[in-house]
């Protein structure tokens, strides 16, 4: 198997932000040969599929200002620096949605860009809801909360009001256990 | 239903490069205060679930520098500017396995990152694989090529061998036509 690594020659940072960091690495290719990567760093997020009692999943709609557009994903957000995941997503949940929950389990942990970006997003699931409140957002973030049933999120995916890959891989989730249990 | 939008007051750019740009927003939030959004441009991607006379999935692993570490996905690329996707899905798939398709259809399109990003994956299926020779990457592109059955990829998964979002979905969508032929 062909050693694939590349060595890094020279690293440059370009812009460290509230998000985002980002870096121009100089690498070695495989070939001995230079290459240039552009690196986003980014401190990782957790998404929570969360489904109620009636089999529905909550969802969040919110304006998201890279697409210019307002999209309905599942509950999600960005990791603290050094915050557990787990309890991350228990946050996340209580303050986009108002519910907390008994238990709540790890789905998996994906990269959601590898070419470019780092960053890792934990997915968990929670059918054990419990009410608590309203939701508490964050001074800059505003959403509106849904409980959305699997045959009106494949629709809302046709539409493209759901239009990324956690929500998606979550709806696939969702239709996968629907399928397996039949 | 609250009104979302976030309109932009101002607009920096921080860097442009050769997969990515980086852009600063200042906005003004749903509630009137002022906000500030990173947001990387991307020009979009493909991927293309390709699955064998043999019932495997093609797959490719590569060094991805952002995680400095490899990683095993399905073949994917960025979109060359104004390339049309199902080209470019078989264009990539060309590239990076040497097989071409005799048809290849979209299993949807999702954004990767929409808290930070603008990349819009297309994904594509194929099951009329025709072997037309090697490989024939990019100059800075290395790879391996490897047939995974989906058993296997269920167990790269938990061996995070397989670690990003457009592979682990295209393993589920492989797992629900399973279920669903059952």
């Amino acid at each position: 198997m062909e050693n694939l690594y590349e060595k890094t020659l020279s690293k440059e940072q370009i812009y460290s932000g509230k998000i985002i960091d980002l870096y121009i690495e100089e690498v070695e290719l495989p070939n001995k040969k230079k290459g240039k990567r552009e690196i986003v760093k980014h401190p990782g997020a957790v998404a929570v599929l969360a489904v109620t009692d009636e089999g529905k999943m909550l969802m969040v709609e919110q304006f998201r200002k890279p697409l210019e557009k307002t999209i309905i994903e599942i509950p999600a957000g960005k990791l603290e620096k050094g915050e557990d995941p787990l309890l991350c997503a228990k946050r996340e949940l209580l303050e986009e949605t108002g519910f907390s929950c008994e238990a709540m389990e790890s789905i998996g942990s994906f990269y959601t860009s590898p070419g470019f970006a780092d960053e890792l997003i934990h997915l968990y699931f929670t059918d054990s809801l419990v009410k608590e409140g309203e939701q508490m957002t964050d001074e800059d973030e505003f959403l509106n909360v849904l409980e959305v049933s699997v045959d009106e999120a494949k629709e809302m995916m046709s539409t493209q009001k759901i239009h990324d890959a956690k929500t998606a891989y979550s709806v696939m989730y969702m239709e996968l256990a629907r399928a397996l249990k039949k």
